[in-house]
Formats: structure tokens, sequence, C-alpha cells
């Protein structure tokens, strides 16, 4: 056997990160050379995630890029955005190729980027060309691409049903609904009022309506599938839970549907992948905590198409899809690690 | 001080009886006479629910509905849908006042319970001429009636702001999506696996898509206030937690509205209605839990009109409902035990 | 009917302030003049907490011990311990009386304080003589009283059935074990990663073991009680709920002893008493939430006394305990507002 | 590659045969070739666990133990008590290999089983010669046993430091207490009042107070490997969560003992274990979740020793161990599919 690809991961101390590290310690083809983060002391990894005692015996390190090049075929980056640009490109211009976890290289081009996240990009020429991580629809530009902009959790919930739908030219690009609902490991592991637990326990809230960021990353990923770009309404809402998401999507069909015919466009789409399960009945997120899979479903209700679709936003929403582009890129069979 | 309203609860081992108890503990001018189920062996009330241990010294019962109706000048009905309507036409011709908190005298007509409930409803007559126990819309026909029917939990959530917007003729009646999120508690009392704790906890499902009974009676009361029938698409779903409902609605507005519009049609609509809190927030379900306010607030993006909507299934939703509905029936102050 | 109580809430932002105002809101003999904080802007105590709009008209003030003494009849001081003890002493100075909810007056003296919480006391001269506001046990003093000190939660838990067993010469002083598990509430407000959902949901944990404060609170109070010290293991654990503590408690019998005995002695200890409920089931945590109560059994293993103790942390274990006090200072039926 | 060991598992619609199938699909060596379950209609086991959907293509079939031993080289048995051991004979009879999940061939002798479980053993000569599956105390007798006794998981997190500890002679044999809590999945999958979620949510109790069955496994299992039988009290408590045990241990020293020591006597005693992790911080049910550890640690308080005990009670606590098992037996590294 090949010798592992030795990897790196960047801003290791969040949950995306935890959730990669215990994958990639089932994988046969990796092996974790490095863990950074700006956490003071450098304690070991294991003493920030208690889960990993035992199990990965390696500091945190400060973030030095060209030296974690030098050491890593593949760098996760697990920082959030603009910081993550400015590091990915040195990383890349140094040699490694990179995930990267943040929303920095999912979209079209700066001024988008710029209107929705405040600033401007560090690193503008790779919008547009950075491939989005979502092997089922992008998978041949993959194995090349020296970075793979990694899905975000929505998002990746909206688009792979919205993607087959609207490429089937069967529904009006517009008039779409996407209200879905997260657990609390979503919004990351630095404590804040919202996330405290006796205020998000045992209740249900929205945040962020009508200007949540993962909006303008639907509608362009799914342009970039289907060709027109369409326009959504996005609700985020926070469930008391730890992970899932589950999007419940409205749709306008141009003219009549049948369910039938509905459930053929997104079987016919994700025939073969083995992380799309289109199903009869009605999943619930628990279905794929701990997977690396997506489950839609489909129903007509009052001549409006309803798609319900539910992932782990720690996996098939980060670290698994994490794994999965890994897994392209470097010419591994697309579910090790994953099943 | 007038004597206390001698009142009886029927069918008081759920959960909407549980709460129901607790308010009428604090009411001062009520008292409970008599509890009754079809339970083995007649224990203590207590015993069934320890939380009244001490606090109410009564046994079970079976339900004689006229040696009932003898006793207590108000029963709550928190029997299912169909026996209710049974046991309810007894005791209103034996002289007593009922607040159902079954659907048996929610809906317009017999045609229309039959469709959704899938059986001949033991008492059409009452149908269409009974008054709906929302009294934010109803208030002057409470007072009179020897029969109430309270609302269903989430029907309350979205007949609230809807019956106000549609009312104001600024939106579409058709094109309108309800989305709604439901603690656990809603499904009642009986164990079955879809609430069976390692089920459900951790995990959010949709379930009776486009098939929910709440649908015919949103639409019909909403039409009792506006004139117009609306249609809406309503989504059920269930939450981890024990009790809470947040409706995210979605309507069409007939031109441009501002999201300033939309508030003053809702704060009009409720202005010194103690129950109904017209928010500039996003609304949490905790916020209402525990109380019998609905909490709403509005959004105006890319030109829908999306409402939010949450109280507590139990208070507002249910219990809480009918103590309302109890002190216009009797003549005491709306708020009387509900603070 | 007399004009009610003028009271005030210092440190109203928390969640045993939130809790004493929704109790204090149903008192008929209280009314809320002044709610204090260090936040900034003074918004509307209903900003913070979003469960009081249109409940709770008052906006958020600096403290001023003297001025609020000269508006407040009692004062319920809910600032951390030190603190708390800074401003108790010049608002009692001032005239008005006060429910302290710190622990800064709970213990016998000021070398215990200093060992415990690592610091000198502030106005270590009340110590020692201020009553412990736990009415069940030291109801005769209370009227009279300037200055409560309110009762910890744990330590209510604990103190209930130990007061009652000790004070019957049935049962070794040492060797007493208390495991006792908390909802997270019990924590506070502040965000910690400790009580971050993501941390905490779905786990359990132990902290401060061997070294919680409300150990030597524990010893001294029933010390008080029965005259003798005990000696007690306290093993304070983290459950992932809002609300509730479980108290599992082992005594050693200083010779044989049965179920019936043991329930006698807790039987006559507190009879009559409306909050303590003996009772034969296995009580849980929800049967008391939302309640003033302590509920209380008894078993016989192996010849060892075990007993589990529940309350509500925020109710008994604090704000209910707060009102209860507060009646007895006031000449108010004790469960006023309490049920 | 050896072709894989085809193995059964008998009782597949549990949580402890999901668990199970999950592992066994990762696991390179095995391959499940029947799944049975007495359920109506024989539906696809994807159709009762939606999780598997697209992961295992099995249909439920009929138990026919000497068919099923001649399909398997390894049966699983998660059929309850009783049922268990009349299947278990005739497998083993039939030729095949067993880890029985059930109570029934853990103990010693009949007359214990037959006090705690209220029935006459279906097969009692097994009892006292089954191997007990923890592979950290028994090691050398399981490759070659037909039969593997699987432990109980509140039995298994107990046993782990107790085994250790009374081993060294440091600490009576008597006055342990075990005061554990479970989350709701080991209360298995049959919907009950008690783990109905509105019941269970939100709460905790304690249950089968000083009568639990794992109370004579623990103390047989501790004596097999000490040579002393200890006495125990064992407090088993439900808490609000899916997954996990802490079990909270208290011990009497012999004599003076210091934490150091204490702990030395766990780290030699489990020294290269790869699923034992003996800490130094207080661990959390959220460090084992997932994974096949049992993290344990100390603290001497008071001159007594208390032990923190953690694990997956899905995992560790059942079908990890099961797996674990699998591989002494068959030969394969003992993590494997358990990393």
């Amino acid at each position: 056997m090949a010798s592992p690809v030795p990897v790196a991961i960047l801003g290791a101390t969040g949950y995306t990160a935890l959730e990669l590290i215990k994958l990639l310690l089932r994988h046969p083809h990796a092996r974790i050379v490095a863990v950074t983060s700006r956490q003071e002391g450098k304690p070991p990894i294991a003493s920030v995630h208690p889960s990993l005692v035992g199990r990965l015996d390696l500091a945190l390190e400060d973030l030095d890029p060209e030296a974690v090049a030098a050491r890593a075929a593949c760098v996760f980056s697990c920082l959030p955005h603009a910081a993550s640009a400015e590091v990915v490109a040195r990383v890349v211009a140094a040699g490694a190729r990179v995930v990267d976890f943040s929303a920095d290289y999912r979209l079209d081009d700066e001024p988008t980027y710029r209107e929705w996240y405040g600033h401007t990009h560090p690193d503008p020429t790779r919008l547009g060309t950075t491939v989005y991580g979502l092997p089922e629809l992008f998978r041949a530009a993959i194995p090349a691409a020296p970075l793979v902009a990694n899905p975000g959790c929505y998002a990746t919930a909206a688009i792979v049903p919205l993607a087959a739908l609207l490429a089937s030219g069967r529904f009006h690009d517009d008039d779409i609904i996407v209200d879905a609902k997260s657990g609390v490991s979503g919004a990351g592991r630095s404590p804040k009022l919202t996330t405290h637990f006796p205020e998000c326990n045992e209740s249900l809230s929205a945040y962020n309506v009508g200007r949540h960021r993962h909006t303008p990353e639907m509608e362009q990923v799914v342009a970039r599938h289907t060709g027109r770009r369409p326009e959504l309404i996005f609700t985020p809402q926070l469930a008391p839970m730890d992970r899932g998401i589950l999007a419940t999507i409205y749709l306008k069909p141009r003219g009549p549907i049948t369910e039938a015919e509905a459930f053929a466009i997104l079987r016919d789409a994700y025939r073969g992948e083995p992380f799309i399960r289109v199903v009869d009945h009605l999943p619930a997120t628990k279905d794929c905590v701990g997977t690396n899979c997506c489950d839609v479903t489909v129903r007509v209700v009052r001549g409006r198409v309803l798609v319900i679709s539910c992932l782990d936003n720690l996996v098939k929403g980060a670290s698994g899809a994490a794994v999965q582009n890994f897994n392209c890129m470097f010419g591994f069979p697309e579910t090790t690690a994953l099943e």
C-alpha cells in the first residue's frame, strides 16, 4: 500500500475540525501531521477535545502557511472567512492542495462577496474559478483542483434538490422558499448568549431572516449547474439539538406535475450517488446524523412541490464533504472513511 | 366574593388537562369538582400527575355526562375528537356550559369534517354555529355561548397573524405557506414510536405533509373573519422540545408593501389585546412558554411578507385559551389566572 | 386592601431575577418599582428578557443602594457574592429589608467564608447572626429579620432531608454522600464553554468535585438545626436540561432502621408544610419544575438509607424561596404567589 | 485477503442491533448475512431503521436457529433475556459461535439468576462457565469460546474501575456506592410512558432503586477478578439524553491513600488497553459517545475515593463491546472497526 497522504488542519479547535479529525483517523490513506490554532500555550489537541485522548497525539501549533505546506500534501482550512483566504492563498502558492471550509471561495464574484460578507476579498482572482466541492454536481473538476471550496451546510441541503429540480426546466426559477432548521453546532464553538444552553434549549427561533450569507451561495451555485440564476427566500432557524439540518423547500411548477415525475427528476439526477438518498418516506435529520448522506423526498401539495432535505451539518454539511473532496482530489474511492 | 364556579375536566390524564388543572388551581373564581377518565381503578389524579401531589385531592371518576353537568357549571372536555362531541352534546343538553378542546366544533360544515376526520359527525347541527374560542377575533359571541370550540394549537399560531393580514386586503388569499414546528407535547400523552425519546430527541422531521387536520380549520376560521377563504399549504414539523410552536408564514402582497405597513396592520388589529404581542425582534418559542401570549413579528424579504408567530401549544394553544374563554363566558377579567 | 409593598431587584438580568419577576408579577401584595443592572444603555428590562414584553414596563437603572432603599421596602439582591454584601450592608443601613440570593450571609463565620470563597468578607459581623431563609427550619426568625440569606439550590435539596433525618439521632453525622445533578440554568446566564449548548447538551459530567461551595453551607445549616455538624461528600453534576436538581443522598443509620421509620421521621418533620412533599414514589425533577415544592422520598438498601430529593433550582432553589421569605417577612400567607 | 466472516443478528429492530449493524458495515472482515425479527411482514431492515437505506440491503426474516447457524459463523443475539438463552443454546449446538447481548449468561449460578430475573433459566448448565465478554479482564478465554456473554452497560461502567481498584486490596469490598445515570436509549426501543419524550425530557429520576439487575452482575464479575465478592449499592437514574452513562462510585480505602496512588492502580491495570482511558480531568459522557472508550478518573475527597466512569451505553456498553469480542474470537486486531 502506498504511504498515506500527510494532511494538516488549520483552526483545529472547532467542531468541524473535530469531526474532520475523527473521520481522518479512520481513513486508511491519510495521516494527520499538523493541527494549528492561535490558542495560547499550544496544548495537546486532546486537551482541547477530550474525545481525542489516546487517539491523536499532536500538540496545537502556530500557523505558518509555508511550513505547513511543506509538511502536508493536503491542508484543510477550518479558519473563519477572510482569515482563511489570506492563508489559503499562501498555502496554495507554496504547493499544497487545500480544502477550504470557509465561504471565501464559494461565490462567483468579488462584489457579491463584499456585499454579503462586508469586506473586500483578500484573494479575489480565484473567485469564479474555484471548484465548488459538491462532487455530485462538480465531480469532474475536483481531481485536478489545487483548491476546493467546501460547501456551506445549509447551502448543501438546499442545492442538492434545487439543482436537480431546476435543471429540469419544470419549475419557476423564482418564487422559491427555503425554510431551514439547524442544530446548534452549526453556530460554532465560541460561547455566545444565543447558544448558551438555557437560552436555546427547549426553544426554536429564526435568525438572519432575509440576510443569511448562504443565500447568494445557493443561488450562484444552482445557476452554475442550471445556467439560470434562481431567486429564493431563505429562512434559517435554530433548533434545540446538536446536529442536523432539515430544509423544507417550496417550488412552483411551470405546469402540472405529479409526485412521480418530481421523484423521477431527483432519482435520475442522483442515480448511483452513494450519499444522496432519494427516499419515499419523510426523512428525519436523525436518519442522517453521523453519516455523509443527504436524504431527500418530495410531495405535491395543492399544486406546489414541497421538498424535504436532511443532512448532518458537521458531516455532509462540512467535514464529511471535505473528506469526500479529499478522496476525489487524491484518487481514492469517494466513500473511503465515510461508510 | 361570590362563590367560585364549579368546573369539571373530562379526560383528565393528558397534558392539556394537566396544564388546565394547574391554571385553574390558581384561578380565584373556579373550583375543580370532578376529573374523569377511563383509567382503571380510579386512582387519585395526583398519582397520574405527580406534580399535583398536595395540590389537588380528587380521584378520577367515570364519565357520566348528565351527572357531571349537574355538579359543574363549566365542563372542559379534553376528550379526543368524535368521543368529545358525543359527550358534549349531552352535557350541553343537561345544562352545563362547555369548552371543548377537541376539533369537533371548530369547522363550518359536516362534509369538511367528514373529509378530514374520516367519520361522520355525532352532532352535526352545531357545526357552523358554534363560536370559535379565539376571543381576539370572536369575543362578542363568547359570553352567551353554551359551547365554545377551543382552537387548535397550530391553528392559533397561524390564524392570529393571517386573520389580521388577510383582512387588510393587501395580500393574495392563496399562495400562502405555513411552515410550522411544534414541541412533542402536542402529540399527546400516549406512548408511540414517533414520540419515544430516542426517536424524536435530537431530531427534526415533517409529518402529515399536506394533510394535517388544522389546514381546513385555519382556512375556515380566517374566512369567517375576512369573508374570503384563503388557500394555504401547511407543513407541520416535530421539534425536540416539550412545548412551543414556531410558525413561519409566507404571504404574497397584492402590491408593494413596506415592513412598517405590515407591522401597522398587525398592531392595529391587536391593539390592547393582552395576549397578542406584536414585537420588533424575532421571537423565540421560549419567550412564550408558560404564558398565554402569542408573539408575532413580520419581515419583508424580496417582496414577500414573512411572519413569525410563536406560542406555547399547551397554554395559548390549548389550556390557557380555555381559561381565557372561561373568563369570557363567566364574566371575569380575561386575564384572570393567566398572568 | 392595603397598598402593595414596593420591591426592587438588584442584578435583574439573570435567570433567578427573571423567575423572581414572574412570581412577583403574580403577587397581589408586591409591586416592582426598580430593576438594576450594570448593563450599558439602560434598556427596558423587556428587551433583555423578551418574555416580559407587555408584562413589566421598567427600564434597567444603575444601582444606588440608598436611593433604592428609599423607594423599596424590600430589596431582592441577585448580585454575585462579595458584590452583594457590599450593597446589602448599605441597603439595610438605609432602612430597607433585604432578601439576598448570594452566598454572602449563609455561613456561620468569616474564616469558613474566606476559605471557600477566596476573599475576605465585606460585612463579616452579620455572619452567624443572619437568618437562613429556609422557613421550614427557621421560620420563627424571619418576620423580624432585616436581612434574610436566601438558600443555595443544591443546599436546599440536601438540607431539607438531612436536617430532619440527622435531627432524629438515628444516623451517623459523618459518612454522608450527596450525589446531586442540576440543570444548566443553575450555572447562570453568562456564556461559558462549559454551558455552550453543543458542549453540555446530550452530556453529563461532574464538576467542582470535593470543593463546591455549597458543602460548608449544607454542613453548617444542618448543624444549626441538629446541634451537631455533619460531614458530607458533595458531588455536583451537570445534566442536559434547563431546570431541576435531583439529589441522591446516602446515609448510614446508627442501628437497624426500617423504611417506614425513615418515612415517619420525614413526615413528622414536615407535616403541614405546603412545599415539602414526602412521597412514596421515586420523584422526578419534572414533578417539581415550575413549583416551589421539594419532593423527598426514602429507601433502605442493604442497610443504608437512600434519600431522593428534587426541586426546581430556580423556584424552591432560588426565587420561589425568596418570595416565600418575602411572604414571611411581610406577614402574607406563605403560599401567596407560589401556588 | 481472506473472505469475511458471515454474521447474523437476532432481534435486529432495536437500538443495540442498529448500532451493531453500523459498526459491522465498517468492519473489513465481517459480512452481515441475516437479520431476524418477529416483526410482521418481514420488511427490509432499512424500512425499520431508515438510517440504513442504501447501506444494508437485507429483509428481516423469521428466526430459525439452526438455519441461521448454518449460514453464519458468528451470531449476535440482541434478543431479550430468557428468549435469548433458548435460542442461543440451539445456535451453539448447531455449530455457530455466539455473542449474547442478553443477561442470560453473565451470572455465576442459576439461583441468583432466578432471584433477580424472576424465572428459571432455560439453559442453566452454561452459567458459571461462560466467559464474560470484557476483554480487558477476561481476554485469554475469549478466542476459544463458543459463546461470549456481552456485558451490561451499567455493569461495564462500574466493573472497569472496581475490578482494578478492589483487586489492589487497598479498599473495603463492601460500603461501595455506584450512583449511575444513563441516557434513554438504554431502555430499549419499545415505547413506554417512562420513555415518552414529554415525560423524560427535561427531567431526571431514579428507578429500580436497590433492585436493578446489574447489581449481582457487577458483584459476581468483580469477584471473578478479585477473588472476593464485593457488596455494593447501585442506583440507576434516567437522564434526558440519547446515550451515555456516567457512574459516580464511592469507595472506602482500608487506610490512607493518595490520589496519585489511586491513579497508579488504575493506570497499571489498564496500561496498553486501547479502550480504557484513565484521564486526569473529569470526563463527560460526550467524550465517549460514538466511541468504544470507557473514560475513568479518580479523586480523594475527605478520605473517600470517588471514581467517575463514563461510556457510551450503545458502544462500549453494548455493540462496540460485541465487535471487540468478535475481533477476539476470530483473531482480528481488537480495535478493528472500533476506531
